[in-house]
């Protein structure tokens, strides 16, 4: 036994909550110790996951175990009456949901068409953007974790929005995996449909887009962006490849000739000792973070128009999802952040 | 035998050559009766591509029988030297390569890095985007057949542009299957690095860029817009998304509560009568193109910010490159411009 | 108007069902006139299907229209009760599900698990193996179509058991895309479980199993062997490869030197102005009959071991349903047999 | 710097090579500190590998640092003169190729079309299928690692043959993902041919089945089957899925009714204790090993037959290749065997 902290998976059946499983189960100073899942209570894990057959777990139907944290995975709108009585009850949470990541009631009533059911605990939870927010994390009681669309984007131009370098209006076009869209069976989702097949979706407004707004304007309260976000569907299980294009402000990078080494140079600065956010020497690919916890970001200046293309790329279940809580874990209990998280991308 | 126009296919041995074999098998008015492919001289078509087993031809290294028309399928630069002379001595061709696309020769020479061979022939080629430039094809001597990527940025602005609705500046991004990039053997085209994986690539500027941007201008040429213009290779054989961002001008397309409809209208009227490009009532998925001649397009007007999101999608082999080609061809010979290339999308 | 024989499709909302509606939209003597399915009654089938959005039909839930032939492509147990009242009306059917190809209705309950609803019309319902039992076909008025599986399987040794050269078992691994499982949902099919993947399935016994029995026996009724068939599921949309291994009668293809030229003019010779069954030159892959009526044949005699390998390829949703179903149509009617299946396998 | 053994890499550029360095890194008791590979000498390893960034390794020419251990993931024919001078130079080494396999050099020359060049060696080397050779492998100075086909089939019958159970002739049907086929450039691994497609390859003998062959008849000299060995290509990176045919002795397993039962506590015991190989209680899939070490085994007794199906999977750039090879090191100089290799399968 590992011991460290005593660690519980809420709802372990979906693909965040199995990703989180299995990298609990490298983690050298944190221990998974109770996973539900209301489909499979009863069932061993290895039964449910074989991957994770030489964990010795039953699901059960709740928490029980005495934990020192909560995963939950439950999906959105679930996620908040089974969370909120916990962390009232003094467990310390990491919700993967999108229940607490809007910090206002009535927006997240328009998107997620429910009534929050503890708003109360919306100002007190930190998004966990571990880069953008690291400060928050350790006296934490609540992480809403991020939207595995909006850590790409996000991570993607923070360095521009930080330094007010942003002019007009901006656009993200991401491209996803279908691990994103969970476990859950869809035609959406379907193999036959998928495969061989690209389709943008959510073009009448993403939930994600509301999230990706009110923390870039965290980061710079003057930005007065509008934000189109487009995301698509490609035939791959995992990996999220964000294009996002903004205009500088004029002059905001020195001479064009200069350009593009400047905001390399600012993109480095900023995330400068940053384990996980690697700003790469070439174009980037969603393989390079397949099953890994990195995000990797590429800018380029397009000197013949002026604008800027950033392009960013991670794994969505990781990154994405599981790793980022793992991350958010961390900070909380005051352990190394890359802890559990020193994976190389699998590749080829 | 079936009569008609005589044609002949110039290296038949790439994905656009044995996709013309494949469309012209089933052309009512043409007979393909002369293939050539400097790899495979001497071969049964049948045994280089086992799915054309039943046309019995043999892989020649020239042009010999005397053929109506020649298709070119040459790689970029090597085509031009080889169809030059042959418009010279009055055959006539449509250019699936590059070579004749670009009007100005030291354009040519600055995306291409070679010295044109023929500039005399570059202003009377005709750029056989059937749908914008219908009048010109039946005494058209050359086409210059359009790449797959400008075929579906440019259906999918042409009518603003046409309108000229456009404001300030262009945005394409695109995301390709991987036929797109040929039969040729590279690390960018191999199995292992493809899938699973999304990447952008040409970053630095891609050589469809000056064939959109000419092609542009030549719809509207008080079009003052930078165009950027991002391609994606995604992990399928074949199809390409483009998902294009325009600002409409103020107040263009009516009031907001209209402008959805307003612009859909004008989308339709734009392309009414137009056998194969079809404004569709719900977001576009490759898979809808598999295989036949057609480009869809769903044009969304975003409220919350006032943008244009424009969607096409298309089989890169079929409207972006063959079928277009024999689309062409029915134009030059005044055949039916549907003959030959009335198929369904195979689904799933 | 076609004119011609009229059809309708009896739950065109499957797979099977949506390529008959694909396939007749181009067939020249037959006439798709009427669709149900019950989960889209209403719509028009360009809204269930886009690229069928061309054929101006409404889904219904009964067929109401005059057809002279009703294609059945209802699921296994709920197709029986709905074709058997319209055979005894008078109607021509040919049933694509499962339950008129056994013989017994006794072997179809411990299948199927149901009692057969119309044991009496078991005798008379032809098996719709086109190349085996074509002579039937003109005077049937119920034809079973044949499994996607079994179809692969008995073309490849039809011609040895037909010649009594097998001695001993028989093998038959099948590899299968995807669209075979159909188009409910399920984890089996579910996206993110299939890619990268590759699973045998149906060990405890596939239902295939007993048509391919039943009908080995009736090309030869001596032929005592038994017979392991162990279906397997990989990664791609359509098409089944089979991997058929027998051992041949000793002596019975004469020296081993001889025995692969020898089991190769048995194969054409068996199959000599077969349209749709090809003895190819070389090893075949499932891409060479992508979205067509084909099935490829490649025995092979292994000298080293003195076994044979039978390899058969198809698309499981044209030869291996929808296309042979209409095939065995052509044949009831009198039209020629390869009306509207005369397409080239896509490739790449 | 982590100390222990210090190993190298010759030829890191190909997939086996890449993989080893990957697992290398996570090794706690052995340290990579060179690497090789002719294509890219001089370039940091993180140029040609973007998710082998943070290994600060430059490729060079030859091994220059002095190792305890030197992989050689060199190409089979061009490995044996790399390695046989290191061998007698003193260094030990695992060969990822297949030179050091086939102890008969005369069966060498049959299958690779070369000499042999140094027979001498190829008594001493260790086959390195590490289960069924654990014993020879502390003292070992040349191991030969096992192709990744062999290693499937072996695990899958070795408890058969080992205790003489089989009767007749044996056959593996296998289903490869194509990495297996390297990282050099082809038509066979071409995405746009590979996508979409099963084939059987190999038909005329692969060469891999003299190395089956060979260990078979190891593990049970008095084994006289004949075996037949059929390879597919499978339109996924990574994975090999076996299907073995084989006859029971009569009786062997006992009554009917037991049989199943029977086979597997004889699979059990055989393996018990062993990290890797495990005996799964429900039909394996390739995606449970992606990225680990692990050969998962459902052995099947088909009671209607009489017939024993074993099906065996794996990942075959870890078990297959890189990770069997770490594991015989680990064995070789008295580690853990599963240092570096307690990874769990990546799903989905």
């Amino acid at each position: 036994m590992k011991g460290g902290v005593k660690v519980g998976i809420i709802n372990v059946t979906g693909y965040a909550g199995v990703e989180l499983a299995r990298l609990l189960r490298h983690h050298p100073e944190a221990e998974l110790v109770a996973v539900t899942g209301r489909s499979a209570v009863g069932q061993k894990l290895g039964e449910v996951f074989p991957h994770l057959a030489d964990m010795d777990l039953t699901v059960e139907a709740e928490l029980t175990d005495s934990v020192d944290l909560a995963f939950s995975a439950l999906p959105q709108v679930a996620s908040a009456p089974v969370v909120a009585p916990l962390v009232r009850d003094g467990l310390r949470v990491v919700d993967i949901s999108a229940d607490f990541r809007l910090k206002d009631a009535s927006e997240y009533e328009v998107w997620y068409k429910a009534a929050h059911p503890a708003p109360d605990l919306l100002e007190e939870a930190v998004y966990g953007l571990t880069e953008l927010n690291r400060r928050e994390l350790p006296s934490a009681r609540l992480v809403a974790n991020p939207g595995c669309f909006p850590t790409g984007a996000l991570l993607a131009l923070a360095p521009l929005a930080h330094h007010d370098l942003i002019q007009g209006d901006v656009i993200f076009d991401c491209k996803s995996g279908v691990s994103g869209a969970g476990r859950g069976l869809s035609l959406f989702t379907h193999y036959s449909e998928v495969n061989e097949n690209v389709q943008a979706y959510g073009l009448e407004g993403h939930r994600h887009l509301p999230e990706i707004i009110q923390e870039l304007r965290k980061v710079n309260p003057r930005l007065g962006a509008r934000v189109t976000f487009v995301p698509h569907l490609v035939p791959m299980t995992r990996g999220i490849l964000s294009t996002c294009y903004v205009w500088p402000k004029d002059g905001a990078l020195g001479p064009a000739d200069k350009a593009q080494a400047r905001v390399r140079e600012l993109y480095q600065e900023f995330f400068r000792g940053e384990p996980f956010v690697k700003v790469v020497p070439a174009p980037p690919q969603t393989k390079h973070t397949w099953g890994n916890n990195d995000c990797l970001l590429y800018p380029v200046f397009e000197r013949r128009t002026g604008r800027l293309v950033v392009i960013s790329c991670l794994d969505n279940l990781v990154k994405g999802a599981a790793g980022q809580a793992i991350q958010n874990m961390n900070l909380m209990f005051g352990l190394p952040e890359t802890a559990g998280l020193d994976h190389l991308a699998v590749y080829p």
